[in-house]
């Protein structure tokens, strides 16, 4: 079990993360997206253990990033949905299965891809001001409104802050 | 231990996650990004074992994303950089940042904020080709190049080639 809470963590990517952020979370949210929004279809689908993957979607519904909702009561039967939250996370799953590399490489093992308006897309991201492509060279990271020198940001927190100099 | 790879499954979200997708991973990627760039900035700012920490960079390290450089002999140490895979997370990883959800919450939480070009940049993402604001709406999968009826798209993989309807 896990013994550190990035609930806890001052730093948004950490609490995203606290949401979505093992192994499994990320591609039972693919799948429900893509329509496999039953226990036993989930299950199935993944190839997990029935408690591994409840365990799971508690987290996710506690999240905040699916709901629970009861399609059958005898036997009971539950089915999932995604929240706004969660669909909210459909395009940056869409960018990270996109995204290159030599383990992940799409071009090779991209099990969907995604069509808009009517043409090929795939999920690219940019600069929500200006509509730019974001390269990470053209990004400057700046001090954020929950920063805090705590763990998991306690060197990080002060790099931002310009009080440590960051290394050539 | 995990018992599962997910370098084996025929989705390139899982083997993307299978490089990034443990909690640490990215958070790890962040902190490197940022400039706390050595072995021991990297376990002072995230407060994780070394143990953990030495295990997860070796797994960045062999997935590409990160390389290892020796800047001291004696003691040996090394300090670590984002290759071009890597740095074509950090976008990625922006977008997750800015997240919003009830846990991750942004406006509350970001440690780190962005400026691009001169101006606040919240990282968004878009269609690569017309360049628009992507949502889950706007999206239709179709089977990609790597799809595969196998452990981790055993149902999906159907539904997205069209043999297993998606339920309304």
């Amino acid at each position: 079990m896990r013994q550190t809470s990035f609930a806890q963590m001052h730093c948004s990517l950490a609490r995203s993360l606290e949401v979505v952020g093992d192994w499994w979370s990320p591609l039972i949210l693919r799948s429900i997206y893509l329509g496999a929004d039953r226990f036993q279809d989930l299950a199935e689908d993944l190839g997990l253990s029935r408690n591994l993957l409840a365990d799971r979607l508690r987290r996710l519904v506690d999240g905040g990033v699916l709901t629970r909702e009861r399609y059958a009561d005898r036997p009971p039967r539950d089915r999932y949905a995604l929240t706004r939250a969660g669909r909210e996370l459909v395009p940056i799953l869409a960018a990270l299965t996109a995204w290159g590399g030599p383990v992940a490489d799409a071009a090779r093992w991209a099990a969907v891809v995604f069509e808009h308006a009517g043409h090929e897309c795939r999920a690219t991201v940019g600069c929500g001001t200006c509509g730019e492509p974001l390269t990470s060279d053209a990004m400057t990271p700046m001090p954020g409104p929950g920063g805090r020198r705590a763990a998991g940001t306690t060197l990080v927190a002060g790099i931002v802050a310009g009080h440590v100099p960051r290394r050539p």
